[in-house]
């Protein structure tokens, strides 16, 4: 497939690194200010190279990503609530040209569900999103697979920089700031660390979950009971070791109510998933839990999802 | 649609206990000597009335499930090696007459892969075979979803029965046999102890995953490195506890090779499922491993992966 990428971040890098190993050539790939164009695939080495040399992208137009002829759009830019209307929009047009759009953004889902499954209607284009409940989890796959209607419940801890700042405490007792700052150094909370602390990130993954375990409902972000893990302390934690528990940001989604807070876990459980690994477990009504675990960060691991993604078109 | 269902036994019963709240009727369902038919959908209280009273399931020849009008085959039959061509004669009939078959005994797609598949190449109907794994692990949709070439390697605690025995053993210091018995009275080990015991229900389930992941290669159960759980002591899994570590009975594929045998694995990882609760692990080629858990004995547990199954036709 010809696949044009918006969003140049690790997500958008690793998507052009591995394409050719998936079999597709990316034509098109663009950040905010420029477009880069070539026909026969661009070369991710040329790329890298480009990128040390502290040249900008390409020549063109940031839009001739969305008007050039590709077969699958990637909308992989950072999600940012402030700016949800243009990666809606980059959605829109991309149907409207019945094209396919798959998203590692997930505001378009969270934030626009209904209108996206609305204009995908009209389109012969389709839309996936495995890759925004986080990295290479398979949530939205077996999800699908379970069937929402023999779902009685879902729970997660689906914020890998949160499950790396919270395992970090337990362990070294230190406080958020302290860990927060390793986090940063190491990579791992490359992000705007507020969404993360404050719970947003979850709460628009619990969003994406529940427009897709309650479709015909509207859930917006002020319905969800929502709280942070930045106020808490490395004694918490110590007290809750004592009990054998451990802290974690924890996503619930049951009997129409969205949750996101930290929450006590039992240590080593499938809820308390260790270094920036997430977990998610789904309360079958037949079958018991089904609870899933992967790296729930990272460009390679969110590229991963979005080829599965592109697989399944 | 509407199902005919080859096993009265666990899977076979609650296929058509729950065969109506998927949306399906159950047309037949038959055991080695006799069927019960029904157009209109075998009410399961007839079911459960008639078994109390000790009754046969039904009048007709048991091969009436196989020439009956249906759109879905359930092979629930209890897999048994020695029975491995009852089975797969099951499964070819049913293709042949261009119907859809879904599997629970494994030996089909164990034993018969290649076979099955050329069948199936000529036939309207199609395989399916999500619940072989163990009951309702998601393991062969995540397989695929992953795409087999990007898969390092598998390993897996598959067998929920040993599972169980494994951590009672280190939970209470108890032997095997004494554990054995135990998981028996409640219902966990209801099939031939040594069929588990001795590994060769995880190498079923082996050879089914080499079968995907490996597709061009054929594998026998004589391939396979495959070692039992009978002869551990409690003393074993005490020595393994001082170093935080515990054993379970683990299938390997890497590499061309497959290996089943007791390992020891960190006690409370992924690995080490606790209960009755099955767990498997892909290493991917970019993503790190991706981790899933679930129940995975139990003929509720089994039939939903066999609805997912159908759903998926």
């Amino acid at each position: 497939m010809k696949l044009s990428v918006i969003g140049h971040n690790n997500v958008g890098r690793a998507v052009v690194k591995l394409a050719n190993s998936y079999g597709h050539d990316v034509v098109a790939f663009s950040d905010s200010e420029s477009t880069v164009l070539c026909d026969e695939g661009i070369d991710p080495e040329n790329l890298i190279e480009k990128e040390k040399n502290g040249e900008i992208l390409g020549d063109g137009d940031p839009n001739l990503a969305l008007s050039t002829d590709y077969d699958v759009l990637i909308e992989s830019t950072t999600t940012d609530i402030d700016r949800a209307k243009l990666a809606f929009s980059h959605t829109k047009q991309a149907l409207e040209r019945d094209r396919h759009v798959v998203l590692s953004n997930k505001s378009p889902v969270a934030l626009n569900y209904q209108e996206v499954r609305n204009i995908e209607k009209e389109s012969k284009g389709s839309v996936r999103f495995s890759s925004t409940i986080g990295g290479a989890l398979p949530a939205i796959t077996t999800l699908k697979d379970i069937g929402r209607s023999h779902i009685k419940s879902i729970t997660g801890a689906l914020d890998g920089t949160a499950n790396f700042i919270l395992s970090r405490m337990a362990a070294e007792g230190l406080g958020y700031d302290h860990v927060l700052a390793e986090a940063q150094d190491l990579g791992i909370a490359n992000s705007d660390p507020t969404f993360r602390s404050e719970g947003t990130d979850s709460a628009m993954k619990a969003l994406i979950l529940a427009n897709l375990l309650w479709e015909s409902e509207d859930h917006t972000l002020s319905d969800i009971d929502l709280c942070g893990i930045d106020s808490l302390t490395g004694s918490q934690l110590d007290l809750a070791k004592e009990d054998g528990k451990t802290v974690r940001l924890i996503t619930e989604l049951a009997k129409g109510d969205i949750k996101v807070g930290p929450r006590l876990v039992r240590e080593h459980s499938s809820l308390a998933p260790s270094g920036s690994l997430i977990s998610i477990e789904f309360e079958t009504v037949h079958a018991g839990p089904i609870s899933l675990a992967s790296h729930g960060t990272g460009g390679i691991e969110t590229a991963t999802a979005i080829f599965s993604d592109i697989k399944s078109l």
